[in-house]
């Protein structure tokens, strides 16, 4: 790679599974992590591992920003002044406008990306990372105000890389894509978990079956990670929130009111969305 | 097996793989099914495979109903005229209220047991079938007014030889634990499929990844089967509907005025809910 030295801040299960795709590639790998349970496997991993920004950044060629997004913006405003050189940076946070605003005010010596790899899985922590996460999936890019050509390349030898596949988005695209394809599935799942919840029974757990886990599965993500995604994506959310309002009023009317032959007509619509957004996928 | 003489009605993901599973043990096994599609399977398997009721009932000791609950309804108003004798009558619908109703309407000369086995997928179809399907889940099994011990012995001793875990309930329970576990998150996952489809373009599939296609796998479950499922549960999931909708208004207005830390709060006891119902469906 062109991109020889590289400093990593957060190895949870996103920047672990990058630390480990990369590691052979690199020069020199820094993980900047603030978690002491961490500390040790970045150690093992990385030629440097530190609780302290400066120290990781310091005469790396990129720096790539794997916390959570509201962490994601407070290091973008520290790294002007520990970086007065400048250098390239890019990011796997999940929400991507207010991050690209944050990185279209960094000095024009700085070079940046917003990146969204879009896979993942429920259970946080490098714990549960693994180099081959990303290979096949989606790898998002926005560009911004600071989107010089040398990130560009960066960015795109890295998902080569990684075996992902790039897809230019604009921040706020991608914002609206997400409300409906993770961050509304995300509620929807915590919404099904809550109502069983409050009428749980352990019996009630022993007659779930596998339709309940996998509805119920994205209610056990990480609610830190998910908390900054919903305040950084609270229009776009709500937005989405309205459309399933609406969705769910219109099968209660069904349910009340609509003929067998209007439900059974929404039953076998469903059905077929479902089998296109399958088909769809498989082609990708 | 005490009961030797099998007839299951209805070849499809539940009726082929019980009937997989308990043909090394049975010295007559019959099908009934009218899918011409499915007849040369149905001939391989049985003994005897015909799309003709009283023909596959015929001197069998126990008839076990695996097809759509209103399917069930129907073919339990047909024993009496074809089986003067009787016999012993299992099901395996999804919803039992109904079909313990009906049950217990037959003549004293038959023994009836309501059954549901809790396991699935969301592929119907004796293709999709596999002997192991039902080893390690639960079996419910609803008692009504002709539930003799002799069809609970003859019940309690199939699911032994398919390696489920027996669990009894009223009927009427069971309807509304189904609702909460499986009628209700079908829905949700329906109604996220019909939010995103609506706003669809390949390219909202193409950033979808592991946690839609989760969310959203019930959608893809048979129409048919649902219908059935939903006419006759239709009280229970309402309930269940209006208890979800106050979920999804708490959401949304913890997003429009709740505090960071209140949002953080109802994450955060999401995911203990969650943690919860994993820990306990762990030990089951």
């Amino acid at each position: 790679m062109n991109v020889e030295r590289v400093c990593i801040v957060g190895l949870g299960l996103m920047g672990g599974s990058l630390a480990l795709a990369l590691r052979p590639s690199l020069t020199h790998l820094a993980i900047v992590d603030n978690n002491p349970k961490t500390l040790p496997a970045a150690h093992e991993l990385a030629d440097l591992a530190t609780a302290d920004l400066a120290e990781g950044v310091k005469d790396v060629d990129l720096v790539i920003l794997a916390t959570p997004v509201r962490a994601i913006l407070k290091l973008l405003a520290q790294l002007p002044a520990i970086r007065p050189d400048g250098c390239l940076v890019m990011d796997l946070g999940s929400t991507k406008a207010e991050i690209c605003r944050a990185m279209a005010q960094l000095p024009p010596v700085f070079a940046a990306i917003g990146g969204h790899p879009m896979c993942g899985k429920e259970m946080a922590g490098f714990a549960n990372a693994e180099p081959g996460l990303f290979a096949g999936e989606t790898f998002v890019l926005c560009e911004n105000g600071r989107t010089a050509p040398r990130i560009k390349t960066a960015a795109h030898e890295i998902i080569r890389q990684i075996g992902a596949n790039p897809l230019e988005l604009p921040p706020q695209t991608h914002d609206e894509m997400v409300a409906a394809i993770s961050h509304l599935p995300y509620l929807v799942s915590a919404a099904l978990m809550q109502t069983a919840a409050a009428q749980g029974s352990d019996r009630l757990w022993q007659v779930s079956a596998s339709g309940f886990r996998d509805t119920t599965r994205l209610a056990g993500s990480d609610p830190q990670m998910l908390l900054d995604i919903l305040l950084t994506n609270r229009t776009a959310v709500i937005d989405q929130i309205d459309k399933l309002q609406g969705q769910i009023i219109k099968i209660k009317q069904l349910l009340l009111w609509g003929s067998d032959a209007e439900l059974g007509d929404w039953l076998a619509e469903t059905w077929r969305q479902h089998k296109n957004y399958q088909n769809v996928k498989r082609k990708i």
